[in-house]
């Protein structure tokens, strides 16, 4: 099948897969988590090809040690992903929710309901665990799934793909489509008409990539430029508690710190004290306020006013967290309100942006666009909302002429 | 300035809006409201300029009688736009209402809170009654404004946004641009950096034109085909007067019916001769099924049953509006839950798809996108939602080593 024949089978799939009941989709999930385990030799035979490959490739020079590290499954990590498919299996039914319900008018009652978005395109490198994960948070949500994985994880893709089809067959088939590694990715993003949404995992590069090539909506975040800004008034101890957290915690993460702007009253030299002594590099150059160091480096600045502050956040950052800390409540609730960021902290880490901390179950990424969901994003990034109006035969033509009235009377959900 | 100098200067000034109170963004717009009648001579007499550059061109057979009469205001319609700028004054603040709120730990609290998308790119054609308009909900929703017009409207939007930025003068200057008019749209669409959100105001053709044109997301629908389903366990005289009410009562709507799809155990003759009495003419050919007629024109087909009404409404449809009727309850469920459009209705008119009848106070559009707002959509289709943590020096490193542990308990918001 050709990718858009492939799509094409994921929206008619996705159609049936409304029909199916809450019990039909979590069942299919379990059988998903069970066969990772059941069938776990097959898995890992196809995955040791790939692993091979990659092996090659590292001492080739064409892979990074890095990204054959990602490729490689377990037993461990096949358990791990058996448990987070259980857990979604588990999740409270995200769709058919009322999130608003009116009277419009005698016995016209409007309900705005969540529902499938229809159909995901997520594009992934190297981890093959990327999928089943993925595919159990579409069929939670009653999507169809076009999957794209990298080449270099081919055969594991493979393997993972006809388990899960196999598990979750009383399904309708082709709900969970994978395309073959040969595709090019810029054909399926030419897809605006069969995929709804674009979901990456992978490098900043790839997300950037996808972002700027293609008219479907991404959910994503391209660049992590967090900002943690000392105010004037900062407790100092507290300020370097959560510097360091937010930089040194898991430097690689999109969540963490690469600039620290500090207040012009307040001694930068123990921030960069601190930071040299936990292996930081302190950049003090104005070329590196753009920068994410995804390691341990960061840019410091030292800034005239909490004005000043939010002004070179809204210049350099990328709208995605940023801190600030302080003792005076006023500044804190000021930054609170004006810094147009995705999630915006008072007095703790800027690691704590994730969708796992913040109590959303599964995170589907985290988005930095300004439509749709932002910041941390779970399942209900994945559904969109439908109206639902149900009447005894009601004309508009009486209330345009005054006959009958709205009444427009919220009810409970 | 140039269009991209525009688009920068919404952004800061929408930056500084945020700044503004409730109470400063009201009175703005009471102040416009005013001013739309004190200033009318004004207002008037530019409009009478392009009205007679309308009329030479209509003769020439360069423009539309059509749109010709849509470029003319007159006192009533100017009285008109200054009521619904006072509506939309004192509608409830959109912004900072906090959606969800939940306790991570103890003493760090998460809230979701509303917020401004950023800067709004509003394109319209012809009618200039449009610029007031979308400029009281982009100044309450505290969104920047980018505003392209029609050139047949020069003078008119021209004028009306004098009177505007006059008005709102203590509100930042910048928040609403209006582009020249020799600027062509392609190059304000290529502006995905600086504008976060499209609106196109004017024909399917122009919509169709800009969502293929751009990575932004555009707010709207190109089309609008809706259909009515008239099941074998309908009533008879309330699916008459449904059908009737859904393409008659001002079939140039979008939510207007453009096919009637009949259960094959029920008559179609009554249908066809009601509808061939008032006026329309009904086709009964394929080639009709992707039509919308915009005009006292429907399609007919028969269907075995409901599955394949349905099946015809995702093949042909827009994912508009559409409808059952039907004394059976079971089927309606069925209907209202597998039907994958914005609005979906029982025993009522199409027609009642729109944001005045669904309550939503003002309508910014209909949307038949499937991320961000769908169906009618009211100032909240302006907003986005920014994640605000509000900790006491809070690291995670303690979390990740058990040392903390989170809560994750739901607060009443």
């Amino acid at each position: 099948m050709s990718p858009t024949e492939q799509a094409l089978s994921a929206r008619s799939a996705a159609r049936a897969l409304r029909a199916s009941s809450t019990a039909e989709r979590a069942q299919a999930l379990q059988r998903l988590a069970a066969a990772l385990i059941e069938r776990q030799d097959e898995l890992l035979a196809a995955n040791a090809a790939d692993v091979a490959e990659g092996q090659i490739a590292v001492a080739e020079g064409r892979m990074s040690p890095a990204l054959a590290a990602r490729l490689k499954l377990t037993p461990g990590k096949l358990a791990t992903l058996a448990q987070g498919v259980r857990a979604i299996a588990a999740m409270p039914e995200p769709l058919g929710r009322v999130l608003a319900a009116r009277e419009l008018a005698e016995g016209l009652v409007l309900r705005q309901v969540s529902s499938p978005i229809g159909v995901l395109l997520v594009i992934f490198e190297s981890r093959p665990d990327v999928l089943p994960q993925v595919a159990a948070l579409a069929l939670k949500s009653g999507n169809g799934l076009v999957l794209k994985g990298g080449k270099e994880a081919t055969h594991s893709n493979r393997a993972l793909h006809r388990v899960l089809v196999e598990a979750i067959a009383p399904l309708p088939a082709g709900c969970v489509e994978l395309v073959e590694t040969r595709t090019q990715i810029a054909e399926l993003l030419e897809l605006d008409q069969l995929i709804d949404l674009v979901i990456p995992r992978g490098s900043n590069s790839l997300v950037r990539h996808i972002q700027s090539s293609t008219r479907i909506p991404v959910l994503g975040h391209a660049d992590g430029v967090c900002h943690v800004y000392v105010d004037a008034h900062a407790d100092l101890d507290r300020a370097l508690d959560i510097v360091l957290d937010s930089k040194c915690d898991y430097p690689a993460a999109c969540n963490a710190m690469e600039t620290l702007l500090v207040h012009r009253s307040v001694d930068p030299a123990p921030f960069v004290e601190a930071l040299r002594r936990a292996g930081v590099t302190v950049h003090e150059r104005p070329e590196d306020w753009h920068t994410e160091y995804s390691g341990l480096e960061c840019a410091l600045r030292v800034v005239d006013d909490m004005d000043h502050a939010i002004e070179h956040i809204h210049a350099y950052g990328s709208g995605h967290t940023e801190v600030i800390v302080t003792r005076d409540p006023v500044a804190a609730e000021r930054f609170l309100e004006q810094v147009d960021s995705a999630c915006v902290f008072h007095d703790c880490s800027s690691r704590f942006a994730d969708g796992y901390r913040f109590g959303l179950g599964a995170e589907v990424g985290i988005s930095t666009a300004r439509v749709h969901a932002r910041g941390p994003v779970g399942i209900e990034g994945l559904l969109t909302t439908r109206w639902i109006l149900r009447g005894r035969g009601q004309r508009v033509a009486p209330f345009s002429s005054g006959e009958a009235a709205f009444t427009h009377r919220e009810l409970e959900v």
